[in-house]
């Protein structure tokens, strides 16, 4: 009897996407350039986040943004509007950014020239936790509206990312939403993970964030590739 | 030279899972119980409409509810203590609700005692949109934290429902958001979708809601199967 092949769609894709982001990840170590991937649900701040950033070291540090979205221009008109290339990536439907969206969207980013490329994800607490997209450093936003028992909920994505960013700490007393309890569920999921407490729109504990991302891009590409 | 069968994995799966929709809502109807589908992004208030909903008619109707999570029995642990027949789907992973998932998940509820079963989906603004769940009535709901920019970014979600709740009346005062620039583009989608503006932690508007659900189930399970 022969024996029979056995193929899982979403392991091949899964491992293919792999090898790629792998390939993407020394590409970005070998021209010094970080590569990071902002996550979340649709409204937690994560544009807010990347405009804030961009304010606050654009000038020290030479930027680029991949706006990913189903459909629409409004990020990346935005993000364009402070002078920084910006590449809009139309997923079509699809939920998640995969390298291989990455590798077509930098192909007109001056790469040599650059410090940071920010990638937003599209707005999903699911997919793109699934999906290595070559960074270095996965970013996750939760807003404080959306509740403290997401990481309960959805502990893929507070898993797989080095940062948890809990934004919109100003609308702290309209909900009822403990950080402690957030920071507990999210620890016993992922124990290594940082995180900064933070108002985009206020400005309030955006300061931790910019040193640490200050530092991960002037100490190089935030580690080895893995 | 032979033909060449292509074979569209997604398209196959979408038209296997319609028919089993179309099966469901049959069986539906011949039961006389109205299923409607709440779909949103996390935190958005699909739980808290649910729980607002039995407390305004639970003791008019007999309702049941099925929570679908990746994870965690936070919102079926909420939703029982209402003393309401409580299903928890744990989708393991997957980022939406199918028939199929419906098909058992009633398995162990008394269709016939029933008049409303209501579906809360997966938090996730893109995913929940491409699949038919077998409901009369998809229901999304947008918060006002996430932005009034939504329909313009996932505007699958706003075409495929019948309703669009806008929740958290009670944070306009802190969001940059204009319920017409929602509401405009919404209709642009999706001329025939019905909007209610309120807020569940408030209860302020939830009253049209209530009478519009109380009509649906009344007069005959939302319209003929489709």
């Amino acid at each position: 009897m022969n024996e029979i092949k056995l193929i899982d769609i979403k392991e091949e894709i899964l491992s293919e996407n792999k090898g790629l982001a792998d390939k993407m990840r020394e590409l970005f170590k070998n021209r010094k350039v970080l590569f990071i991937n902002i996550m979340g649900s649709p409204g937690a701040g994560k544009t807010s986040l990347i405009l804030k950033t961009i304010e606050s070291i654009g000038s020290k540090y030479k930027i680029a943004v991949i706006e990913a979205d189903i459909d629409s221009l409004i990020d990346s008109e935005s993000v364009s509007k402070l002078n920084v290339p910006t590449v809009q990536l139309h997923t079509g439907g699809f939920c998640h950014v995969d390298a291989n969206m990455v590798e077509k969207a930098i192909e007109s980013l001056p790469l040599d020239e650059l410090d940071l490329i920010i990638l937003e994800n599209v707005g999903n607490l699911v997919c793109p936790a699934e999906s290595d997209t070559g960074a270095f450093k996965n970013i996750a936003i939760l807003s404080v509206p959306e509740g403290d028992d997401k990481p309960l909920k959805y502990p893929l994505m507070f898993s797989v990312s080095d940062v948890l960013v809990i934004n919109k700490l100003d609308y702290l007393h309209l909900a009822d939403f403990k950080a402690d309890r957030v920071i507990l569920n999210v620890m016993a999921l992922n124990e290594k993970i940082q995180v900064f407490q933070l108002s985009c729109r206020t400005s309030d504990g955006l300061e931790a964030w910019i040193s640490w991302l200050d530092k991960e891009i002037s100490t190089g590409l935030g580690g080895p590739v893995s």
